[in-house]
């Protein structure tokens, strides 16, 4: 079993509050839920108001659904950095004998793994990775590089917890930057104090902080040093439930680690620097009903206003 | 390997007139895709549509990530009828070793399924499945049933092809009617021609099909006679590539199954009767490509009002 991250007790009522009030419903797993009209449409207008603070950019919109081919994991690196955080698709191969001895364990609930197959495909791990091997396929960027959208994409971390805010499952929203480095490390700058307004805009007490990935293992305590000595991410924090504030947007350089990995190169034929901006639309979700409650038509003017919602 | 389903010449080339016109995007796994911005709003503006039409009836919207508890799956009997077209999920369980090993053979891509486990989730293989338990956790339904609406939500079908109307993963969007037997009876039949009426209206020359779902094996083909004999299950087909049509939406009638299985009673405290109505949406917006052309702004004025898309 996978280590299982237990809620605080201030984390565990908000997401009973959170489905007594039909925001949340369970479905059994923990950090896999479904979401009520009432949070989908916090979300969704959430998501809207990242693309008109991106539209200046006019970002290229490219939807990519939660799998993603098990080969481009392989190569990514991900699984040195975080396999305990990945999913991977398995498939049955069998006849009619094997789906007959499948069927009588799985009608048990017992253990019927022994009859499923390494499929080709494994869950997102974040919403930009298929972006960069789909782009190099073009070939050389254009000159000014290129600026992507993933829209409001599924995906999928490995960590089942009774925190609200930690789920298996959720909508990554990512405008990435493809060019050269002094580009993305300006544009992430930019991105920094803009996606910081956005959130303020909201009414959201924020704390901004050099971060560092989950990283597996002693290596991965390494690899978190040198991430965050080099400020390769950083991350916004707001209140959701209990004491310590939750990580509802964060930024990524990758350097050239995509650039090399895909061939993907600049119009001067460098390897591509790439950076991204992430949201978590799910923890924004629910920082703003922590800050303003569960009731959307009881939330302050100002906020709705900026995020198009009706009261 | 799962069986590969190669799709007819007039569907290869198809695909290929819709990546190269940037409305799709390969990713090295067949019917894995990923969207263009003029595919999107095709498939937006539809499934906006499918809300419109179904807002008379106020369904519920209860929205699903694309994964399902392994339990609710082992319990469904899905397994029974289609094993072969199934996803699990697995993941990494190991130490700091199992790690190093598994990234050493997946870097080479070599066999590393060894390192993954079966974890308590399944990919969704249709959009209404997590709805029955979800539904029957409140107790006996109201008086009237329930209505609910999945919105546009990701399943899995392990199918891959060459055929781009047959993805792995893809949006399907489903109203859904759980109530005693004559209620959902009588709802399925006004969906029919409301569905009918609805396609009809976007230009798609349609047929009406008793039909039955690709069950497994010997056992199977008993099930699919039955299912057709009894009508359980209709779909409405249009012209995508090449002769035969591609059933772009489809209603089933369970009977009491999901009632019987999850113990979900109608007030009265009869197992509950359930029934759906299901719009696949890449393949509607394939249909209308395909019907209109890949140029939105020149499709028929009717069609661009009643999507409310502008040119």
């Amino acid at each position: 079993m996978p280590e299982f991250r237990a809620g605080s007790t201030a984390q565990v009522s908000y997401l009973d509050e959170l489905v007594e009030a039909g925001l949340l419903t369970r479905t059994g797993v923990h950090g896999v839920y479904a979401r009520g009209q009432a949070f989908e449409r916090i979300r969704l207008a959430f998501d809207a108001l990242v693309t008109r603070a991106a539209a200046p950019e006019a970002p290229e919109p490219l939807y990519f659904p939660p799998l993603l081919p098990r080969e481009q994991l392989e190569t990514s690196g991900y699984l040195g950095s975080f396999p305990h955080l990945a999913g991977t698709v398995f498939a049955f191969e069998g006849d009619e004998d094997d789906a007959a001895a499948q069927l009588e364990l799985a009608s048990r609930h017992e253990d019927w793994s022994g009859f499923q197959q390494m499929s080709d495909m494994v869950l997102l791990p974040a919403a930009c990775y298929p972006l960069y091997p789909a782009v190099a396929q073009r070939g050389p960027l254009p000159e000014a590089g290129l600026t992507l959208d993933t829209g409001d994409s599924y995906v999928f971390r490995r960590e089942p917890s009774s925190d609200p805010a930690r789920m298996q499952i959720f909508h990554m929203r990512e405008i990435v930057r493809v060019a050269d480095r002094d580009t993305v490390i300006e544009w992430r700058r930019e991105w920094r104090s803009r996606a910081e307004a956005l959130l303020r805009s909201l009414g959201l007490e924020l704390e901004l902080d050099v971060a560092h990935d989950p990283f597996f293992g002693r290596t991965g305590r390494l690899l978190a040093a040198q991430q965050r000595d080099q400020e390769l991410k950083w991350e916004l924090l707001a209140p959701v439930a209990g004491e310590k504030p939750t990580a509802i947007a964060s930024s990524n350089y990758h350097q050239d680690h995509f650039g090399l990995t895909y061939e993907l190169q600049t119009a001067g034929g460098e390897p591509a620097h790439t950076g991204c901006m992430a949201f978590g639309e799910e923890r924004v979700t629910l920082a703003l009903l922590s800050a303003h409650g569960l009731e959307v038509s009881s939330w302050p003017e100002q906020v709705l206003e900026k995020l198009e919602l009706e009261h």
